[in-house]
This record gives C-alpha cells, sequence and structure tokens, in this order.
C-alpha cells in the first residue's frame, strides 16, 4: 500500500466510517473511496460491542430526525436490501416516579409533536401487563436505602426496539463493497499528514503563513495521500486530531454490558401489549441509568448501565466489564424492580467506549482543511448512522442540505460547530 | 494540613482562582474560603505568563459584557484600590485588507450596537499615521509567496490596552487575604473526593445508587474537606476531573512571546494619534495571527501569534518558546510589514498554555455536585476574569443572575453547559 492515492479516505471501520464510505461512494460512484481500520474486520472497535437499541423517542427535534430516517432506513436494508441486520421493534418502556413524569409534560408534548408515537401507561396499567414488575416498595427499609423511585407511569415508545449491531456494520460493509468500495483491515492510521497547499520544499512546512490541509496519512502500512480525509475513528480521533490541534470533541467512557440466560427470566419473554413478540421492551429503570432488553435470538436478556458522575473518562485499548459493576451496584436495584432476577448472574459480559460529547451529547460532523470529522455520537450513534452519514457525504459534496432516507431535509451546518444549532435532548439515559 | 476542613476549597491560585475565590469571600464574610495551589505562588501556572492584552472590541455581546465591565473594575482596582496593575489603553488595532473588512460588515455594525467605541481608518490614515507600515507590496515576489494581505483599513478600538497579568493576580490575591482568605501554596490537588451523600461506611461507596458528590480533595498535604470545591486549575482541570467523568470543556494549547529590546524599534514608541503615550496600540497583523504590543515600561515589544492549525492540543508541564517558531514562521511576514524589525532577534521569550474551549471559545462557569468548574477560557481569561468571578459566586450563592462590575446584569446559566447561550465571537485572534 505504500505510494497509495485515493480520492476520499475514511479513518475508522466501525458504523460511522463504514456508513459515511458508503453514503460518500453512493453519491460518487466515479470516486476512488478508501477505508482504512486497525483492527481485523468491521465494527471491531466499539461498534459491535453496542447494545443495540434505538428509539425516536426524543424530546430534542434534532435527535428525533437523525434517528427517525435512520430507523426507517434500517427497514429498507433489511426488507429491500435483504440484508439481516436483528431489526427487532420491541419497543423501549420509560418507568417513572409521578415527579418525573409530571416534570417532563413539556417533553412529552414535544415528543408528540414532532410524531414521535408514544403511549403512556399509569402504574395499574403497567401492573396489569407486567405481573412480574414491583411499583411501590412500601415500608422496604432496603428500598428506601438505595433512594428508589417508585414506578407511576410508564412511557412507550413503538418506533423502538433494537438491531444486531454487529449485522448492521457488516451490512454497510457489504454494500460499500458493492459499489466498489476499498477497505484495507489491519491498516493503523498512525498520524494525519498536514500539508502546505502550495509546497515550497523547505524544511519544516508548513510554517504559520502557509495555508495548510491535510493530506491523507500515515499509516502501519505506509503513507496514504488523499484529496479528503474523513476522520470516524471513534474514541481514537483524539489521538489523531490531538497533535494538529483539532478538537474532537468527545471524551471516551465506559459502558458494560451483563448477559443472562436463565430460566428464571422466562417471565420477561411472556409478557403482552407491548409488541409482536410477546416480550418485554428495553426497559429503563427509574433509577441510576439500569436499562435491559431481551434478546430473542438466544433468550438472553442484555442489560446496561447509563452511570455518569464518578465513571471516569480515559481511552483504554481493551475496557472489561467489571463483576463487582454489577453485584454491588446494579443487581440491588434491579431485585428490586424485577424480582425475577433474584440469585441470578451474568452468563457474559463486555465493554465498550461511548465517545460522549459533554456540550450537547450530539453528533459532530464538522470539515478542517482537506478534512471532515464525524464522531461524538455520545452513545448513540448506531440509531442515527444513516443519518449522520448522509449529512457527512451531503458536507463532503459542499451541499448546504442534506436529505436524510425518506426525504426530509438537514441543514449540515447544524452538526458542524461554527454555526453549531441543535435541540439539547431532555429524554436522556 | 492533614484533616483541614473549610466552606470552599478552591483549587488553582491563577487568575480565575484568584478572582473567584475573591467575589465569594466578599459576598460571604462569615465562610472559610481556602485557596490551594501546587506552584510556589500566584499565577505561576499560566496567568502571569500571559501578554496581558484585553480588549472590548468583540462582536459577541456576551464577550462584551464579559470584558467590558472587567476593564472598568481593572479601572477600579488601581484608582479606587490603589493596586498598580499597569492599566494601560494602548488601544487594540486589527489590520484588515478590504476583503476581511468588507466581510466583516455586520461585526463592526454589531460592534457598535453594543458600545463598543471603534474608529475605522482607511489606508491613508494608516499610512500617515503609521509610517513605518508597509500597507501594499506591489510585485514583492517573496509577499506573494508568503502569501500576504495587504493592509487597506483599520479597525481601532479605544477601551482596550494592556494590563500586567502578573501584579494583577496578585493584587486580587492581596484583596482575598485582607477579606481574611487563606492561600495554600505549594499544596497540589492530586485528586477530587466523591462521597456519597448519605454514607453507609460499605466498602466501594460510592455505588451507582447514590446520590454522590464532591467533597473535597486529596492533596500533597492531606485531605482537604469542603461543602463546596471550586476547581479553577486551568489546563490542569482535565486531570481532575476526568477521573470523575467529567468534563472539562477545554483542551490545552501552547502559546508562545518574544521579547524585543532594540533602538531599530524605536519607531514603535513614536506614534501619535492612537494614545496618550504616543506609542503603537496592540496591532494584530492580517496575517497568521501575529500581533505585537508596546511594553512602556521596559521599552520592549511583546510579539505572539495565535496559530492554530497544526499547533497540537497536548498538556505540556513547562512549555518553552521555540527559537525557529520565530525566525522560520513570524519574522517573514512580520518584516515585510514592519521593516523595522529587519534583523531584530528577540531577547528574551516564553511559553504558556491557554485551556481552549473548541465549541465557542468562550469560557465555562457550571456546577456539579458539590462543585463549581470555572475555566476554558480559552485565552481571554483574563481581560474577562472580574466578570467569570462574579458570575462564580453567583453560582455559589444559589442566584439566576449575577451582577457585573457596574451593575450589568448576566444570567449565570448562560455560561454554564446545559442551559448554555452564548453569542460566539467573529473577531477572533
Amino acid at each position: 500500500m505504500i505510494g497509495m492515492e485515493c480520492d476520499v479516505l475514511v479513518i475508522g471501520a466501525g458504523i460511522l466510517g463504514l456508513s459515511s464510505a458508503y453514503h460518500i461512494k453512493r453519491e460518487n460512484p466515479g470516486k476512488n473511496v478508501a477505508v482504512i481500520d486497525k483492527h481485523g474486520g468491521p465494527g471491531q472497535g466499539n461498534s459491535a460491542k453496542s447494545e443495540g437499541g434505538f428509539r425516536n423517542l426524543f424530546t430534542s427535534e434534532t435527535n428525533f430526525l437523525l434517528a427517525d430516517s435512520t430507523i426507517d432506513w434500517f427497514k429498507h436494508m433489511e426488507e429491500e436490501l435483504g440484508h439481516h441486520i436483528g431489526l427487532s421493534y420491541i419497543g423501549y418502556l420509560f418507568l417513572l416516579n409521578e415527579e418525573h413524569y409530571t416534570g417532563q409534560k413539556e417533553s412529552w408534548d414535544r415528543i408528540r409533536d414532532h410524531g414521535g408515537e408514544m403511549r403512556v401507561l399509569d402504574r395499574e396499567e403497567l401492573e396489569e401487563m407486567i405481573p412480574g414488575l414491583v411499583t411501590h416498595f412500601g415500608d422496604d427499609e432496603e428500598a428506601e436505602l438505595l433512594g428508589l423511585n417508585p414506578v407511576d407511569y410508564g412511557v412507550f415508545g413503538k418506533k423502538c426496539g433494537c438491531i444486531d449491531a454487529d449485522a448492521l456494520t457488516r451490512a454497510y460493509e457489504a454494500e460499500f463493497l458493492n459499489l466498489g468500495g476499498e477497505i484495507h483491515y489491519g491498516t493503523e492510521a498512525k498520524s494525519l499528514t498536514l500539508e502546505p497547499e502550495q509546497e515550497l520544499e523547505i524544511p519544516g512546512e508548513p510554517f504559520v503563513w502557509q495555508d495548510a490541509h491535510i493530506t491523507g496519512a500515515e499509516t502501519t502500512q505506509g503513507k496514504i495521500r488523499a484529496d479528503t480525509t474523513v476522520v470516524a475513528a471513534g474514541v481514537w480521533s483524539e489521538g489523531l486530531l490531538d497533535p494538529l490541534g483539532v478538537d474532537s470533541f468527545m471524551r471516551p467512557k465506559k459502558r458494560q454490558l451483563f448477559v443472562f440466560k436463565d430460566p428464571r427470566l422466562e417471565s420477561l419473554f411472556n409478557v403482552e401489549g407491548f409488541n409482536e413478540y410477546g416480550t418485554m421492551p428495553l426497559t429503563i429503570l427509574p433509577k441510576a441509568g439500569v436499562l435491559f432488553r431481551p434478546e430473542r435470538s438466544e433468550n438472553t436478556i442484555w442489560l446496561a448501565c447509563a452511570d455518569n458522575l464518578g465513571r471516569k473518562y480515559e481511552l483504554e485499548e481493551d475496557p472489561q466489564a467489571e463483576e463487582g459493576f454489577y453485584t454491588e451496584s446494579i443487581y440491588h436495584i434491579l431485585v428490586k424492580y424485577f424480582p425475577c432476577f433474584e440469585g441470578v448472574r451474568p452468563m457474559n459480559s463486555w465493554a465498550g467506549q461511548y465517545a460522549i460529547n459533554g456540550y450537547d451529547e450530539l453528533p459532530v460532523v464538522t470539515p478542517a482543511p482537506g478534512m471532515i470529522y464525524v464522531g461524538a455520537a455520545s452513545g448513540s450513534g448506531i440509531m442515527k448512522c444513516d443519518s449522520i452519514a448522509r449529512i457527512a457525504a451531503a458536507l463532503y459534496a459542499g451541499r448546504e442540505e442534506a436529505e436524510l432516507y425518506g426525504g426530509r431535509r438537514f441543514r449540515v451546518a447544524d452538526l458542524g460547530i461554527h454555526n453549531r444549532n441543535v435541540e439539547r435532548e431532555s429524554l436522556i439515559l
């Protein structure tokens, strides 16, 4: 690969890199678009480690647009393009106490306004539909010690569910390769190359008086020159951008996933009224960001916890799940709301890293000379991937607006930095 | 200091730490407010390394408010409180070509709208006032190679100038000590302490189900407990906040300063029409962010360059100026506009680090449980210090609005993150 040149070099074969590469190639079939990744296959950084939940239940109009049209695209991918991406509309169920529910009245109105299909269930309905759920704790001292909120309401989103993140990433890979895209695995970008627009061949270039731009990357397989470099390296983007003094607008935070397979959890697969499969939806407890979902294909429950304060920002090459995090932190809460978890221990666990944008937790698609940065998706990059990628492709083409799947339009600069215009989200996990 | 307790612990005795400590103590004389710093004296991190320029010439209403009232406060400090802080209204002069000037028509209008005293000079006026300035380069090939912009206009700000950043920091220190504030130098915060609101004395606390808050810091002199911890550690804030998963909203970038003392530069001290001292104002060249100012007290010229793309983000414990940066990057430009620099070499140089907020380059004053973070001032913290500190004090008191010096009001949440509302700046260096 020494001396390789291409029109577009995409760094990162995760979900955002491959979807961006696909849409850029689709719009520019004559251009040579190459993807590189240090891992041996697609999504091996953090994409394939995702819980794979998706929702259009967002208060932020920006989030709604990005996710809603990506969800439509998932359907297109599965039904019309024939990819088995495990699309499963199990729904999302936010369990809330009175205060959280009524305190967010405006949020629910906003969701309804922009067309999120939402259903509110009161305590009685919830108890009837989910016999295994404990909604109130009476004078349970342990529950009081744990500071548990009762469940007074459930907010249910219908156009929500889960997807096989690994299969989704591979589907984009396949579509990209079909178009004639190139992928080089096992090829790590060591640094981006910054060169003057007009080279003078004086050692030390570019000087501060020269207009400079990014012209590709030095990789473990040699230098790759590109007219445009797309940095979509997730939590590893910082290592490429910091040396150039370009902000990656994200910090890496570990998220753990615990998988359960136990006959005691059978009841979670036998719940009527939420979805066609008769299972629990992806369910968010009213405490500490604990959430779980059934995975029907293997009769397992996948559980995560969106811990925030106290969970360090740090880039880890190989983050691991901590067993104590489940047994000491999550278990006590979980078993109070869902006593079926009593004594159940995870059969598997892993951890990935979110690239968290601490400002507004929305993705960033922004240019620098010769470069486009796509990232900072803050843990919801998969459910917004197709929209983000179309916005990146529009930025590459120099268009002011992107057309999302289904025809809705999105102002490209809104996800940029200098004229950023995004609606912050209030319904966060 | 082992076992020390205080009401407010301020980490960092730089300009933002000391000004915040002062205003918090002033508003709460009964509270025990302690400042710690790893250095041996005030401002020894980056504050005292600043060029010390100040301006109210900002297009952003937010920037204007923060700086304009801080500049009024500087005057109060010098004239009424009797501090020798080297306040010198030499003015700011932006040299611009036609395109940059006319392309920013709206910016100039906005500056006039919010009351920035501004004067526009055309090329003839500039040539007359500054005989040593070259405005056009004709067919000078080297100038073409350097991509130099001609000087067609000058935009001059009157309520602008420079201040002795070291003396300013010491003035806040003195005022804070006068009020009975405590400072412990040579005391480094190693980490912030995160504890549950309700301690259960179970090893491993705080667990994810516990409400937790910051309760002080572990320092090189032992643990300090505080009801509120103010993190104002500049570029070192990241090292304290990352382990808690709290974003510092900044990345460190080196800025270099070169000092000249040479009879050939005498003409820069003999210019009429800009200020009462008959010197050049702080002057910004129309290329590469190069700027300089006369320092009258020692007959020197202080020169800096706001290099951006290609200047890495990296925390350096002891950043140094690079001689080659002056000779290879800045000199060629400088000598074209101001030939008096021909053959002149710096007699001194140093470097500091900016804490750059890549989103909007405005400061951040934001709460976390038990904590207030004050930082990310992006290189203009000194000229906005008093306003930032009053906003921090208002946040500490739980007020929605801060009263800036002179009586103007500022919504505290505007500098926070969750409801951030700042006007981005278009007149950047």
